[in-house]
């Protein structure tokens, strides 16, 4: 049998190692020049069906897209992934990015330090809010998943978090030929190799690299 | 008229931005797994007849590695890459890593704390030992070449110095499906976006990812 794994999917950075660019607010929840991180990733025939506009290309990128998003057995996201609102919860008028039925269809948990009830929304997604760390949004997620995957969904500082603890076994990687300068950097101060991390497969597109980085045995 | 530029070719890094692995000694001069940095090169015909083993491979790879070895006017390099000598010089008999007749054929300006007399080898290669610092290597480098491009070759900590001031108009990086861990990192605490650099190319090969990157205007 196989054992369920954490992984990190589509997750793409730059030259620069940037995973999203400085000055991140509500006009640029990605950071300044972030957007241009996922070039690659929105044309494709995944991200626009998954976003109602129609069909995308096909190809490299979207074989991966396509991977990257098929359904898991639950997701862990930092709460700024969730949403905008910061510090405590000021009512439950908040429900995510993704309207009323959102691309997970499955247990969603939200690392956060304020304590809100859960939140179940049409097609199967119902977000968790999980005050007590890395550690305990991961048991409980793996509960939830009941043998499936689970996907670690970003951002840069949760995915950092998780790697800093060896807990993530396989992460896809686009690495996009844009340079950032500044930002939230994937890599810096961890020592991947030290933590027993491969590059396992490196298969280049027309517009990035992917790469897919495992934990060894 | 074209304007000589300062540029950096055939320059790997990894997945997680380091030139160079940690350890760095004379059974590692590119430090541990160092030289999985430079797999897609080792291969390329250019490279092959350059070290005199007959022809190597053809493609993206290696048009790449000829236009990087392209006879520059002058070249600039850091004293570790010239050779493992610390510290003053004991004598003259360390002559670079190249045997007699170096690959460069054009003067090399070698980034030193300890003054040393010119040595000329065959081929047109002269070593020049620059004790004044990355300016005046420059100024110098620029005079030598009358006219022609200026090569640095490295290593990392050379290029960085160039980089944070702004002073080499461009660098073409392989980046490398490798995982270092620890080493020496190109681009940490630099803001190369702030500095005005962009991605102007990107050309994925079967081994690596290709990239140029350029001072814009």
């Amino acid at each position: 049998m196989n054992k369920a794994i954490l992984k990190v999917n589509n997750f793409s950075i730059s030259i620069d190692g940037f995973g999203a660019g400085p000055g991140q607010d509500l006009a640029n929840p990605l950071g300044i020049n972030g957007m241009s991180l996922h070039q690659w990733f929105f044309p494709t025939d995944a991200f626009q069906q998954m976003t109602g506009r129609g069909r995308g290309t096909t190809g490299i990128d979207n074989d991966f897209a396509v991977k990257g998003l098929e359904r898991a057995g639950a997701c862990i996201m930092g709460r700024n992934m969730f949403g905008p609102v910061r510090g405590s919860w000021p009512d439950d008028t908040w429900r995510g990015w993704w309207e009323e039925d959102p691309p997970f269809h499955c247990p969603v948990f939200e690392l956060t330090n304020h304590a809100r009830a859960s939140v179940t929304m049409r097609g199967g997604t119902t977000f968790h809010f999980v005050k007590e760390g890395i550690h305990a949004a991961l048991q409980q997620a793996r509960q939830a998943a009941n043998g499936m995957d689970i996907r670690l969904c970003g951002g840069v500082s949760t995915i950092r978090q998780y790697l800093q603890e060896g807990l993530i076994d396989q992460m896809h990687l686009a690495i996009t030929p844009v340079i950032l300068g500044a930002g939230e950097h994937l890599f810096h101060g961890i020592d991947m190799a030290g933590l027993g991390y491969k590059c396992i497969q490196s298969t280049p597109s027309d517009k990035v690299m992917h790469v897919v980085i495992a934990k060894g045995e």
